[in-house]
């Protein structure tokens, strides 16, 4: 498909034109050294073409992005047991808020915000070791994108554990309120190790293909997750994966998408396209920049919206 | 499509034996009567055949049903100047709630919230009198329709602007940071009265049909949006329909859908079919408990859903 | 006693000094043309002497140190009921928030913040119209004042109404939960009248006498209420009367107290003194900056924190 | 005084008849297993001489009355620069709400909310290590009830620190914000431990007279602090001394005052009195029941409100 090529290249030239580029995250302290130039871009189309462009092979760290894959890990431990802990709905605040926590008994709203992440990650480590648990997310990570080089940046993931006071209050929050089984502690350094994988956008687009083909690996037939089920974490992606700018994100690109800190994008076109995008620097709500103008380019260019082509 | 026909019937049918119906609008005396028993579907697909089931061709209260259409009237009139007074963003809270005005400067979240809702009709209102605007509203549901019939139900009309006194807190509270612009009674009067316009679930789906066809009237090829505009609303239905049960109506339904008080629901199979469904009992969120559950069984066997087949 | 004369008049000097005065509330127009410049005080004590200073005797817009009054007005015709309607706990908020509001089932945290007063107001005007309610707080102002020229700027209580779109939203929302009896037209119109009695300091300190000197007038031996009740008053005059500002003002003036956007503050200390201070220029919480400097220095020179000598 | 010491022993025997007494604090194990029956109280007078009634000697957990002399000490070390890092308004919600921290940058509302008791705990912990902040804790209450046999119990400390989640996410939360100096766990063990003294009603009431006496320690003549800050204390105790229901206990004890859970009331009636009462249940706002009904009926008889004879 000569004409996605064309556009994926176009748009990585394009996005090196732009200056302003958002903020790189600063509160984690190994992001913040992140070069805000860097953009990158990789769609795996219908046949299993993997069309890349800028820094579409380089590592970054995933950040929330891995929170889709703890989801979708989890809804295969404990099926819909999970939606006790966790609800479905938008939150109308920022990605840490501890609002509304306090309001609703310690139950997050969503499984993509922080402290709905941690408890999904308390769910997988229930029975494990940390270190097992870890283990599991890692493998599961690499299978996906048929890449086992793929691994944590242990960097990253000590700077989250030596800063990462909001996401303990978070935590012990939860805890207080009887939503997390394990010590916080686990939990939490199963959390920072697993939002610490570092990924490329080839290489996170390989990993989201299930989602874009009803839960199958579409180049190996294997299934990863009923159909129904791929569709559902779709739909938690269009009304939740963006914070506070899911609706946003919704309205200019019109796919379901998860968001990272780390400036990663990955967004899903059913039964079209996987895509992963990269740009470092994010906006007012903590969401790549470019990388959400990127995908809006490609999408209305390639008439993927799910919302009327 | 004869199977569309069967799958209509057969749920008409399924709904009919449902004993958990919800509870009917108690808050707005004139519809606290209706029969709880009710339930009508309409399904107009890509050939432009209209399918109908139970009290499909009975008239109801559109309620907030009507927002869609005061949203595509408005954003014709002002264009992307209307996100100035409104925002698109999922609330996390109820239909009624006044508590985000106050964090954000009298703007409401999104336009379907009843804050959100008397901002677009303020827009509508400038430089008329109600009654023109009014007008103008009934006009364009006749039109949308192909209806001449459409009428507004003067006593709900009534019953509301009698008791309506948290919509008049939500004006007012909108006209103290200047968000409106017409005195808060004309503003008032005439989203009163487009909340109870009254129709059949075939005269809402008529009406929705340039939402599922790129913005076009398919019956007669009469452009009513941009197609862009069209994708645009459709992702606010997705991500903001149904009040903070959106992500549920998201995650079960997997479609762009708006509630109203009344029991119906008008949601869109971008490309497939506008659909329509009405049964009066709420769940605790005010949509429509079994219409959801209808929508949920249609798109499932027709695989309808947005987020892959 | 000469010394508190010759203290009333150094801090009449002191305050004339300032050069840093606040800002003088800008949302009702009437009040935005007032002088800053202004500075009165009126201290009656024990024996019942008024040591008068800078402008104390000018009329100015006493605003919510009314409610004092009509709470005072509102205890006597409905006695305990009243606090059916209203709480008596300190906000935690600005004197027009309307969120506690909503988790609290529209019954106001207490009668001093704008939602309080209005359903105070509100008990007052039941089973009479407006202009009897409105006549019998004046009527009360006048008695407590000894002084029958006091008498309501129309001028200010247009403003407000026409203006009043942030008290037009807490009394239909309160509505809207059954807390008001009254259209809330006629609430409205009775609280804004009353929050626009013109009075000078020395006319107000008369007024708060009975305040100082459990329940009596002092010079004639009249009851106003009985002990208890002047007590009660004092201490919610101490949580809640100065907004969010209030913990400031107990700390730093010892003193029950009232505040006013018109810059005016009435405080109490009991056995001793009762005391009103004029100064229009408004701190960040609506309370008079000055009047407080002035307050601080008087309770400090004369020992009268009611915390300890 | 023998009227004192009859009205104290009329008090301890009604008490002994109240059949409602509250709950006991059940999230803290250790306070669990208290006996509701328990009634003590304790009046030192201006002579000094000891009234105690009912458990008056028996010691109980003082919990969070420990945070009126953790400020005492703080303001000792860091005088006005503490409230940099703590307000002194009422919060207008529970004692552990983690709600306000988020809109005001994790500045606690006030030293008397937990939140605020952790920050001032962090400021007397700063360049020491935990043992001997708490050593100079435990020294200062010695000092002030004038008895060496004052003592932690290690129980309900090392109780607290198993389940004190919500404590811990304050202090994350804090923390995040920079709010903090040490570490969260150390700042965490000192608080807990404090707040596990065991203190008697006569111990107490001991401890609270330099708040009575303008500062000073009326037997020995020690000044503890300056008048002016004996004052503001107390102010501070009187707006937000009983969290939620800080108006409510102003209203009917008219006393500064500062609860604890394990159903202690610290009370000062300056000038007249120090007093301590102890009745394990508490009211819905986590208060002493019977101890504020007990001190109501003291301060009544006595006419010791500070609003007025």
């Amino acid at each position: 498909m000569p004409q996605l090529d064309e556009i994926v290249t176009e748009i990585a030239q394009e996005m090196a034109c732009y200056s302003d580029r958002g903020e790189v995250a600063s509160y984690i302290p190994e992001l913040a050294r992140i070069d805000p130039k860097h953009f990158g871009i990789a769609v795996i189309d219908a046949e299993g073409n993997a069309h890349i462009g800028g820094d579409g092979d380089m590592a970054f760290s995933i950040q929330s992005i891995s929170k889709v894959f703890t989801l979708t890990l989890a809804l295969g431990k404990a099926g819909d047991r999970l939606w006790r802990r966790v609800g479905r709905e938008p939150s109308g605040s920022a990605f840490n808020s501890i609002v509304l926590l306090e309001n609703e008994k310690g139950i997050p709203r969503n499984p993509f915000i922080n402290a709905g992440a941690i408890a999904v990650t308390d769910l997988i480590l229930s029975g494990h070791q940390p270190r097992e648990a870890l283990g599991e997310i890692l493998h599961f990570m690499r299978f996906l994108a048929d890449d086992p080089s793929i691994a944590i940046d242990e960097a990253v993931a000590a700077s989250e554990q030596r800063t990462g006071f909001r996401n303990a209050a978070l935590a012990n929050y939860m805890k207080s309120f009887g939503v997390l089984d394990n010590p916080v502690d686990y939990t939490l350094g199963v959390y920072f190790h697993h939002c610490a994988i570092a990924m490329s956008c080839r290489q996170l687009a390989m990993a989201g293909r299930f989602l874009a083909w009803q839960g199958l690996n579409p180049s190996t037939g294997h299934r990863v997750v009923q159909a129904e089920r791929a569709r559902r974490i779709n739909s938690i992606m269009l009304t939740c994966g963006h914070y506070d700018g899911s609706g946003e994100f919704a309205y200019r690109v019109g796919l379901p998408g998860k968001s990272g800190v780390g400036g990663g994008i990955l967004a899903v076109a059913p039964g079209k396209a996987s895509i992963a995008v990269w740009a470092p620097g994010l906006d007012a709500n903590g969401n790549s920049h470019l990388g959400r103008i990127a995908l809006e380019a490609l999408t209305r260019r390639m008439g993927w919206s799910i919302f009327g082509a």
